[in-house]
């Protein structure tokens, strides 16, 4: 027997694929306008300045921005043809590459940071009170943690 | 000055993509695996099966899926070739097209329905209690307004 959501349940999970959806998008249209960037790209500068060598391994970065190998592959040969990110061959496995932060990518990180902020700002944190910010967040860590234990 | 975002806040962001993110990774592996459709194809036909007619003109099914009209058309393309839906010139307006589902693509959306709607329930009804449901849903809603509002 199939368990079908109550008409409220659907309510909320139409609301959730849309505002996950058109937040993307917003942020990513403008990231675009303003500084030629998607999304994607952001993210990737993102846990790349995080590192402290500014490098991860290409199948690590596959890991972390959910992307399959082949789709990463030609997301790193557009930012490196925008001279965001550099490839290197992974010093102690000859086998593996590793995407690394060049200059420039760090300078554009920068630069778009404090207006992709004020937009996560502007689009989900000021949208709602704390409390809903709260409620937010720890139900969505919920489910993140429910599907990366899967 | 850059507002920048409070450790606690940043982190109920991170949650929030994550979630997104791979939610609707594991939906469409889901979908994929067992019945041969994306996430797209399925928002698709869910999209044309809730109409009278069974029929969207593209242009509205672009809003509706939030997609580019160039993406839609290479969308509609292989849901064409897969005998999901098919094309019509729009009978009021000769320079517009619309999608209409098949008796396959109610039949595709039938099968896979079941098993989508237990996929939604393990992965994100499920995992919350009702109360953090009804407040992850209710947030979601006023972003969802927010964004369609601009």
């Amino acid at each position: 027997m199939t368990r079908w959501l109550t008409k409220e349940q659907q309510s909320h999970w139409r609301s959730w694929l849309t505002a996950s959806t058109v937040l993307r998008e917003q942020l990513s249209r403008e990231l675009q306008d303003l500084h030629g960037l998607t999304m994607t790209d952001y993210e990737i500068l993102v846990r790349l300045s995080e590192r402290e060598t500014n490098a991860i391994r290409m199948s690590d970065l596959a890991t972390l921005t959910l992307l399959s190998r082949s789709r990463l592959s030609h997301q790193i040969d557009r930012m490196e043809a925008a001279g965001l990110v550099s490839r290197e061959v992974c010093p102690d496995d000859r086998r593996g590459q590793l995407a690394i932060l060049t200059p420039a990518g760090v300078k554009a990180l920068e630069t778009a940071a404090p207006d992709h902020v004020e937009g996560v700002r502007k689009h989900f944190v000021d949208v709602l009170t704390d409390a809903e910010y709260k409620a937010l967040g720890s139900a969505a860590r919920k489910i993140a943690d429910h599907l990366e234990g899967l």
